[in-house]
């Protein structure tokens, strides 16, 4: 499916956000400054950063307010540094994302521990410099924000479980929470942010939340579908890794049929949360079916 | 050496802190929380948050601010990552940290790992909470502060530099620029953060840096002196290991007079920034004087 045209200038600004910013960072350490570009410069979807800038459209009233990128710019840093740190060998082991090797293979294991951690600082440091909002109070709450959905009940706490899953047999209830932390909470993060940046009503704020609880969800379902029948070289991972590894998938626990049906609910749930916004949530509703519709 | 009793209430409401920190962060990653606490109450010195108490004290006219005590929670919660990272197999592969097994040792790599990434988190989140300050442009200062310190300009950079020096030869200049950022950074932090927490005037603060960043590199020094004819046991690491790998260490490229020498007068350096202050200041120039005068 192709994107509306307002949601592929936001990836194209964020790219060149990011490139830009990779090109601004200091020295000396040049060569993590490089592992970290490397890592966040790799061709991703930009799912969040999209997330952050349609959101904060629809509450600034279909502008997207100035420092709304820099937030975008944060999501994706910390994203980033997820990745890094979950195919290092210890964690999933894996030597390629998104087809080109990964940061530890490219680099080696002690810079992509660094670069994850820079990266991780970097998303904090942006959110709280004032060209996000001149209102303090408004970073302060991005900043909270994030880290509770970075920390130990949100996404390092989801891969914490995800890793004790390799070795027990998890219910339904358990996958779902564990990818409601590890995936949900950051895409969570990127919508109800972009609301908040833009000055969104409690009413707006509430159903970004709906929203993008029920599209992190589809996310982690049709992730599941991509590696259950995917094509490995469409993904840029090996297809089928994680059901080798045993851990609990979606199609696994609900079947192939119910997991494409829940999918389906989901979003088309996602997008009735934002009934009450009209066209002007469209953006958002295209990105939460891409989520389900996309090849990788 | 024996601190001042305000200095060593300071230590002990700080562990008091820490410990009820880890004892209220929720489930259910609850192995995660339990390695992030073992990771960080270890029976540290607890300097940088004696730091934060002590200039708190003083700007504050001799009271400890409320909510001083998150930012200390939050610069050991910080400190304490930067520890578990560094010990892991792929950075400086150390088995024990203060006397008992590294937190990966105790654990395992993928939670050591997530600890140190969870700890990271931990800290933005804890400087983000209305608990630190009801002012919200002062948690906005101290995360963006405290990503500084910890970011590519300073910890993680250092650590960067430090992994390239094992194979180089760095010159004097190189070795006190790595240290800066590595060790100096977030002791720097530490200093300033209590100061803007309190209230400092803008003297104040450029006090409390100029003071700061000398015992940061008068303590680096001390550890170098310490790893080079330290008590092993004492320690809690291996005596010369750092030596050993080839490391630059101030010891090695100034001698060990010219290395003794610097750290008393880098002391008296730090202790006269204050002078101002008078015997207000007297509970930071004890805790400069212990950072050269330490056993472990």
């Amino acid at each position: 499916m192709i994107l509306p045209a307002s949601v592929r200038a936001d990836t194209a600004a964020v790219e060149d956000h990011l490139a830009s910013l990779f090109e601004s960072l200091p020295g000396p350490a040049e060569h993590l400054v490089e592992s970290m570009r490397y890592a966040t410069m790799n061709g991703g979807k930009r799912l969040r950063a999209c997330l952050v800038l349609a959101a904060a459209r629809l509450a600034g009233g279909g502008q997207v307010p100035d420092g709304a990128i820099h937030v975008a710019a944060a999501v994706e840093c910390l994203h980033a540094y997820s990745l890094v740190h979950d195919d290092l060998p210890a964690m999933d082991d894996s030597d390629t994302r998104r087809g080109i090797p990964a940061c530890h293979i490219a680099f080696d294991e002690a810079t992509a521990i660094l670069a994850g951690d820079a990266l991780q600082t970097l998303a904090f440091g942006i959110l709280a410099d004032p060209g996000v909002s001149q209102d303090a109070a408004i970073r302060a709450r991005l900043v909270g924000e994030l880290a509770t959905a970075a920390g130990i009940t949100g996404m390092a706490g989801g891969q914490m479980l995800d890793l004790e899953a390799e070795s027990s047999s998890p219910s339904l209830d358990e996958v779902r929470q564990m990818q409601a932390m590890k995936t949900g909470a950051l895409i969570q993060f990127a919508a109800v942010a972009g609301g908040v940046h833009g000055g969104a009503s409690a009413s707006l704020e509430a159903a970004l939340a709906d929203y993008s609880r029920d599209l992190g969800l589809a996310f982690q379902i049709a992730d599941d579908l991509l590696d259950y029948d995917g094509d490995a070289a469409a993904l840029g991972k090996p297809a089928g890794q994680d059901a080798e590894r045993g851990k609990g998938s979606f199609v696994v626990l609900m079947g192939l049929d119910a997991a494409r049906q829940t999918a389906v609910e989901l979003i088309a749930a996602a997008e009735t949360a934002l009934a009450p916004w009209g066209a002007a949530a469209d953006d958002l509703r295209a990105i939460a079916r891409f989520a389900i519709e996309r090849r990788s």
